[in-house]
């Protein structure tokens, strides 16, 4: 049985609690927040869930396995590490750390403390994205073209980081699963803050792949509605992924462009229209973070990696670093490196 | 009575062709096409209308008043200009020409043959667009936080412009016309070719204006789903501009976010959101292409400047050319200067 | 080469007398119609048609073959019988007539003319329709539990017939064609005239069966919004067409109900979901009356029934006449036999 | 602090307790379930509610001051009676009893023992429901012309209940608080059972009103798709109440039609069309079963009758029992009175 302790009730703590606790093979110990009514809320609902407001006790309590860290971003390095040196092992909430030095950083102590590091990358685990997985690893979209997220609604401010960092992580770990990994080579992203003394609000984000595969990504806190839209364009087959739609998720278009010859000279080229079928597969409905848990929990318990490792944490914070420097100097496109950034 | 005569009978010209034959105070003289199997449906259409393969034939008609360039944007130049030379009015396709600089040189011949040039934008004439620029005029939106258009759909591939001068074409015509003809100081853009020998098929064009605000136009000829969409965010009120919906195209939010000062200092800025009703407004229903021709015809008779005349059409060109610079330079940003372009 | 001509240039003359006017195989001689005003938008559009306000001409032309009634149902009886009369085959809009006495009397003259009669039920015509014809056919729904149709919005008031006559008549005509002819045994039917004077404006009907099968619609010519959905659930899989959706009209659901035995005894019996994919066929989307002019000049030519011949719009006119008696016994449920009407 | 006792702990169970723990000035005692493994659920989330399999143990108990019903409808009755021979409040799932009879008594009896009674009306404290009723009550609609409801999905089958007195209650509590309790004075019903051995899974009620309003009810337990949908016509504005948007549920349609007398004479009506604005109002987001229990707080402490009291509740199994009695009868249109039901 892993013992768990939560740092932070805020915005995801509530449901972290409520998954760690209802999960085979683990209990929430512990929860640590510097808010006293946060902590009043855990007791009425948790009554045996020991609070405090010094998440220190987590670390030094020998019931706890492994730590929760879910407080704003600009904590997740510090308290990743301290959560390292006690000996504990660490799921941590996207976006995994503020910079690539940082990620980099935790990822080599993990290694070398011989902890497990698992971002909360929530969206691999839905029914949904793993579907869409499936249907881009059995090669049945063909050649990618391009990759289109929509993620904009009114939505809560972070004060920490801009609303790439808070909304364009999603994304970006999707896409990292369903692109298993492949990483841009070029990033360039524009925004703008509207609200003085706060973080950029609206932003776009390209991302360019070697290949003709082309990425895109619209962020926006400012938004009248809520869109929750991808599109995946490929060779044969085409995909929507609409997670605001209550069903059918995830809608396969059976659509493209044919290429003929013409009719002049076999040099003469001919682009034509295909139109198919549309098919909405069903999806698995089990609650990601439950998943999630249960996968948290046979890591620790096999001594296996997950699939959301801190290797896969650490991409998605490059694309974001790579993009807080283009928008830095005015949407210059930046290079990216696997060792980090050289723009 | 004005006579038109109507160059090239493809995707437009039979829309062309019926609102210029129906409209009060003009008729169609001759329509002009290389493709004698077009002129052909010309003919059982409209008996009374004369064809031919040669539109020099339209340029020396003297029934002509003026000539409608409804050809691939290639020669929309060349042609407007034979017909200035020829004494003709000009109604021509969007955009209005391949450059700035042909744009600026069929202005200033416009000018010295005293003629007429509207170019067809024909959003701007739609109910749904009168209605957002009116709400914007009346400072119902407050300041303008951005500017966001999608238009995407399995579309026909144009074989001398790109995705960019096809689709933003029109999303440029329409904001401009919303802004009252402000222009962006910097534009950058990304797309991709994704057919050989084909022009990029999807493309993405950020606008950045002074005061804060922001533009970004997605376009794309490979979509599944047919898409247009265009989310005009305001201090006061913020608006979702849906063509596709059969009726309550645009919706007008009163939502948006509150400052307020936070408890511990009068310095500390706390961010709220501000939620209240929806309201869609009836929309003229007019076929705007009717209005159009309207417009165009009182124009000549009363000699006055058409509302999309050659200057408005020479402002979207420019918009299109710095993106095309962009695209030429990985995506570079390209400041936009009135004189033209100096990257 | 069919001659046609049209009497009624009102709702649907306009696209009767384009697609019989561009059908191979026939040509629009002469349109007929009371009002000289609609008469002169025929002559501007088509020049080379006769038009005359005295449908009489029509019939002793030598010229005509067939007759196209576009008039109000209360016309359609005595214009169809002189049409046969003068030897002409009649193309009529539905409902067929205003009773079954009057339907039988065509059909047994028609057959005593050799001539033929062919009802206007469009849907029949549509990719969307034979395709789930198609699919009911081979039986991919299994039995079929119900048939439920709404046709709801803000609509043109008839004058001389109630609102079922108006829309039902449609999807009585869907119904028939997917169910192979099988008629109801028992129809009720409820709905108010809100309007003094004018006919019942909001609707609804039930058709019973035999064999557990019940069928129910929804007609509204005061809705403020414009619906046209039918769900057909079967035992395997059931279908959603929603017409208003510009694309993926029809929709199969691979979802039921599964029985299964409980745990106590074989005699219990539990019910339980299944849910599967959804699938949304590509449908065909040539225009639905120019197939219609195309198989009614074939049958013309080859001297055949047509697909929606007299007898089939005789059986829509039987339930709609059914639904106007129990209207009237303030609905009272009515017995339908195939000899007519015996409440 | 009102002490309340929980009977079942199914369907409803969770959502009621989990809200008469939180609520104001209540605390839930013990919770009563025959089976043991649903009392396990309510042990793990609130250790300190007493939990039994014998509901009798919370009529003797002192601390509880009301009984919730939360049981299959079959058993409402004798449980809420002896709810109030043991001196308790009762507040009863929908429908309120299986009778119009059953209702009647227990009314008589609460008077007797003034014990208070409700009704679990839960959409009755919707913000959107009491939205509606504000527009209705303000004339902003005109005189009502329809009342037409669908609420259809692939649903849980109940044993006890057809699918009227499952779903159809929802609406029918609905349009009671929506026309202030004004009662039809016909209902007719039509339905059918597809599974052997269970009740009727597909209905249609029908309710005639003086004065010329006619509502109408269409549920379904056997639809591949989820449909939640109220039109309500009036003479000004029509509304389109759609429960399964996530946000503007309640839509104001500024549309009608006018009347006019004709040109011929003032005897001639022409009827033509109003369309305007379409408005969506912001709605109250508080949960509804919240608000609910605290109600019922209230009413136990200040004495005072619930909105959605035993007369109420009584209403609505009075048009159940009407539709039931229809449903008997084929479809034959059932009289109600006051009194009760002479069909």
């Amino acid at each position: 049985m892993i013992g768990d302790g939560v740092i932070g009730y805020g915005y995801a703590g509530p449901n972290l609690v409520r998954n760690f606790s209802e999960v085979q093979g683990a209990r929430v110990v512990a929860v640590s927040d510097m808010r006293s009514d946060r902590l009043a809320q855990v007791k009425r609902r948790y009554p045996t869930i020991r609070t405090t407001t010094d998440h220190r006790e987590l670390l030094t309590d020998s019931d706890i396995d492994a730590i929760v860290v879910a407080t704003p971003v600009s904590a997740h390095f510090d308290l990743a590490i301290e959560a390292l040196h006690a000996g504990k092992h660490v799921f941590v909430e996207k976006p995994m750390t503020s910079s690539v030095e940082q990620g980099q950083r935790l990822l080599d102590f993990a290694a070398h403390r011989r902890r497990i590091i698992m971002v909360d990358h929530t969206f691999v685990f839905t029914g949904a994205v793993r579907k869409i997985k499936e249907l881009v690893d059995t090669e049945q979209l063909g050649r990618l073209y391009y990759y289109d997220s929509v993620r904009v609604n009114l939505g809560i401010f972070q004060h920490d980081v801009n609303v790439l960092w808070d909304l364009a992580a999603h994304d970006l770990s999707i896409m990292d699963y369903v692109l298993s990994g492949i990483q841009p080579s070029v990033v360039a992203a524009a925004g703008i803050a509207h609200i003085p003394g706060q973080p950029k609000d609206v932003a776009y984000l390209t991302c360019m792949f070697n290949g003709n595969l082309i990425a895109h990504f619209h962020v926006n806190w400012l938004s009248p509605v809520k869109v929750r839209r991808t599109l995946i364009g490929g060779e044969r087959r085409m995909i929507l992924y609409d997670d605001v739609e209550p069903s059918e998720k995830v809608k396969v278009y059976n659509k493209g462009i044919a290429l003929t010859n013409g009719p002049e000279s076999k040099y003469q080229l001919l682009v034509s229209y295909r139109s198919g079928d549309m098919w909405a597969p069903q999806l698995d409905t089990t609650e990601a973070l439950m998943l999630e848990a249960l996968h948290f929990v046979e890591c620790i318990e096999q001594g296996k990696q997950p699939l959301t490792n801190g290797s896969v944490g650490l991409r998605v914070v490059r694309i974001l670093e790579g993009a807080s420097q283009s928008l830095a100097q005015g949407g210059r496109p930046i290079e990216l490196h696997d060792g980090g950034l050289l723009g």
